[in-house]
């Protein structure tokens, strides 16, 4: 009976860092884990943010029971809209995270019809056939948990985004009790977090942050500008910790970070004093010294506050000699370029930059190699996926794993859309279900694929060019000048040469040709034509007009 | 008397990772170092790649005496035929670099007119007023040297790219003797590598990839293919040595990889004997496991070796399970995606891929921090000119000078363009040059500009839309129905729907107009619909036909 199998579709996360999305399906019930966004690689052009494709779920809208957030980091939330748009179906979540997917739903006008449950860590609550377990993982965001999974097949463990930090901000560690407990009820499953596998060692803790700050603080003549992620809840913490220790009053810029600090404060999980924020334009009359701005932009997107500085583009205040910028975040993969140019420009502009390796102003959220050891170690399952990482980061914890003498097929490497199945305590990889990318670009939703991608690819790389040739109707030879226009082929200016010979060429194409076929013909010479004159080869777009 | 000034003019390197190229000017003669090219950034849609922008020059032809080459990597050889089409003057470099000039000069046509002057490090010779000395360094390329220059204003020492490696594959580590030398001699300036200015410590030296190698040899059950630069000769080195001593026979894959291998064995900088070496189809049909596959690609670049293998679209031979790719080399800043997706479709395609930080198969070319102290305390000298870096290297580097003692206004952080100028002893900032990019695109140099590269975003993001409209001449009525063609904008398949309203509104507004403007009209009102419908906003082209 199938009913008796216990499948894990991976949706989103396995086999690339981002939109984590996982079903957990038994019988007739599937529950969700996570529904993040990923963004897009260099080559995704135009796009913004990619969801997962949960077109498998089409057809099971009834059975889903339930979605499960594990923490308020983007790339596990981004895409509760899009989710919530499909399955009407009530959303677990700790406090914080909750208030996150708050602020994401007022936005997409989808809080009102939205059935949100706030969870605590330590708790344990059915959900359809699941019993669900909530336990505190520390991670770079305060109220992270995982996940106990009691299924009718056996115990599914998953950690989320977690590391083994002893001494985090909010002074809550991983709850290795609980993870003991797992282990003494017989773990069928591990599913854990991969994203660091080839690190080795430990993580440091979130603690070395505070005497790099000092640092920081001690030293910096004028103004201090913290640039992290608007949800590195822990991060604003230590960055306020830092200022009060100093003297310094402190601003929030940019739209995300005051309204995530705003929220993080009312629920209690950002402590600060009244009396030690300022807003912006206060602290722009304030001694330098005496001020700490917490902005974002530390991945060098061109619209955050950081770029904007960089750049001179910021409306509010300019950077000004004196002051000192710390990066507290590393790039995520794609974007070192952009990020390094942003810091290259603050220079320009006479501040200071800080950023690591030059001081340990970051440290990652995620496991390492001895960590992920640990882990293994402490919840012992019969098998383990990989999940959260790209391909060359599953396989090297599958080698993790095996090192630490777990038998090579007890370990399951696949990537989004493989169906893993375990019944009677056996696992098996099933069948191929759809686990790509879906674009969202502007209002669009998925229709934006390959074709389009390509086309872009080919724009960009070396433009088009649009000729329109007038038509005698009756005798199908060229009247007048043909119209030729170029955009992202050649500079207008300096190709006046180019096209005037281009113009002969189409003419005497046109004599030469007994009149059928001609556009296609015209688009051919004009190809070969414009590669051999300048190396490159633009889109070209032949129109004709003839008379009615 | 102007004569009596020593300018340094800084026309690539100086604000960037590449194009290293430097004029060294006094009185009536100029001296050129180096002529590099640098690749693009993900930005700079479809250059092919970049070289120094030399107009400084332009009036100054006459006055060139001659162009060093310090050694053979692209940031300082690749624009080599660019250079010497504007300036036809002997060209100094060692044995092993000038073979790869020729090479270079062979493609381009330029080999027999070019007036190459064979040097090797220890040489002492005029060239203008300036007495140019060549001194041993050791760096990721045999051959490579550091320059001493004599000139009537005083000494300059400048590094080239370089490591302190005390067991550097060739066995030849850097001139400690002549760097000594040069203080007791007073050097006036030093020019110094900062590439690595915010890597703390010293870098590891060549030899520790020989165990790293020597394990992946041990463990590697069939085939194995090392991936590298194609002008790395010291790793082509290390993995034939590696080859002997686990009896596997090499061969090189790759135009590139093979034509140096036969020039650096034919000058006996590569030592591998004949017997050693096969042909890739000899290798095909060999036991795998004593073959060694020398390849290029570990950028992720499209058309080398190993990304054509990851993706399964080589022509000669394809990766099998059991295979072992050794990724050695590090991604060049604004790669790291590239490379890390070549990675993860090697291991999809059932290959095993060994890369840093899972272990030592790399380490960098160029000294770290501690090595850049030690240069300044061996050469003292009276002012540093940090440069190969980006600004936030070149102010690492200032700032690692001042912390051993060098008064902060001895150190000239500059940025290409910006010249230097040495009187009397004294140093002071002058004026600015031109010193930005020259993007090479297909057959034209220089002129795909701001303007193009623009519209080139413009199209990756948004694609276009071409509108034709076809008017009756007496009444500037619309005529029949409009032709539109879109391209990167909507799946074609997808939009008959919205194209079908996009004429409709064309329609109405040729209707509402009174005939004037049309086309401005209609691009107008197609603008304000497509981006409301799709959130998109893209290039709109409206062409007219009238008959005549």
């Amino acid at each position: 009976m199938a009913s008796k199998t216990l499948r894990i579709v991976p949706l989103g996360g396995l086999g690339e860092i981002g939109k984590n999305m996982m079903a957990i399906e038994y019988g007739d019930n599937v529950l969700i884990v996570d529904s993040g966004i990923m963004f897009p690689e260099n080559d995704m052009l135009g796009i913004d943010y990619i969801i997962p494709d949960f077109r498998y779920l089409d057809d099971k809208r009834e059975l889903v029971r339930g979605i499960v957030i594990t923490h308020g980091h983007e790339d596990h939330t981004g895409a509760i809209s899009h989710v919530l748009e499909a399955f009407n179906v009530p959303v677990y979540a700790t406090e914080l995270t909750m208030g996150l997917l708050e602020v994401k739903l007022t936005r997409s006008g989808m809080l009102k019809g939205a059935d949100l449950r706030k969870v605590q860590a330590g708790d344990r609550l059915p959900i359809g056939p699941f019993q669900v377990e909530f336990f505190h993982v520390s991670h770079s965001i305060p109220d992270s948990v995982g996940l106990g999974i009691d299924t009718p097949a056996g115990l599914l463990v998953m950690t989320g985004d977690y590391k083994f930090d002893h001494t985090p901000v909010d002074g809550w560690p991983t709850d290795f009790g609980k993870l003991g407990e797992f282990a003494g009820r017989d773990v069928l499953a591990l599913l854990a977090d991969s994203t660091n596998a080839d690190t080795p060692g430990w993580t440091p803790s979130e603690a070395v942050i505070d005497p790099a700050f000092d640092k920081v603080f001690q030293e910096a003549p004028g103004r201090i500008l913290i640039g992290s992620f608007a949800s590195l809840i822990s991060r604003m913490q230590q960055a306020a910790n830092a200022a009060m220790r100093h003297g310094r009053k402190m601003a929030f810029v940019g739209m995300s970070m005051v309204e995530n600090a705003k929220m993080a404060r009312r629920l209690g999980y950002l402590k600060v004093p009244d009396e030690q924020i300022v807003s912006l334009d206060q602290s722009l009359s304030m001694d330098p010294s005496k001020v700490v701005l917490m902005c974002t932009g530390t991945q060098g997107e061109p619209s955050s506050v950081l770029a904007r500085l960089s750049t001179g583009a910021n409306r509010q205040f300019d950077l000004q000699p004196g002051d000192t910028v710390v990066m507290s975040s590393h790039p995520i993969p794609g974007n070192e370029e952009m990020v390094h140019r942003t810091i290259n420009r603050i220079f320009q502009r006479g501040a200071n930059v800080i950023y690591a390796p030059i001081a340990p102003v970051h440290v990652s959220g995620h496991a390492s190699q001895e960590e992920m050891k640990l882990m293994i170690q402490l919840v012992r399952p019969k098998f383990l996926i990989p999940v959260h990482g790209e391909l060359r980061h599953l396989k090297q914890h599958a080698a993790l794993a095996e090192g630490v003498g777990m038998p090579a097929d007890h370990i399951a490497v696949v990537e989004n859309g493989r169906v893993i199945e375990f019944e009677d305590g056996k696992m098996s990889i099933g069948e191929r279900v759809p686990g790509g990318y879906v674009f969202v670009d502007g209002a669009g939703v998925g229709d934006v694929g390959p074709m389009v991608i390509r086309e872009r690819e080919a724009l960009s790389r070396d433009g088009f060019v649009t000729v329109q040739l007038h038509l005698d109707p009756a005798s199908g030879e060229l009247r007048d000048e043909p119209v030729i226009i170029s955009k992202g082929f050649v500079f207008i200016h300096d190709a006046d040469e180019l096209f005037a010979r281009a113009k002969g060429l189409i003419h005497k194409t046109a004599a030469s040709s007994n009149g059928s076929d001609l556009s296609q013909k015209v688009e051919g010479e004009l190809r070969k034509f414009f590669h051999a004159e300048t190396g490159r080869r633009p889109m070209i777009i032949v129109l004709t007009a003839e008379d009615a």
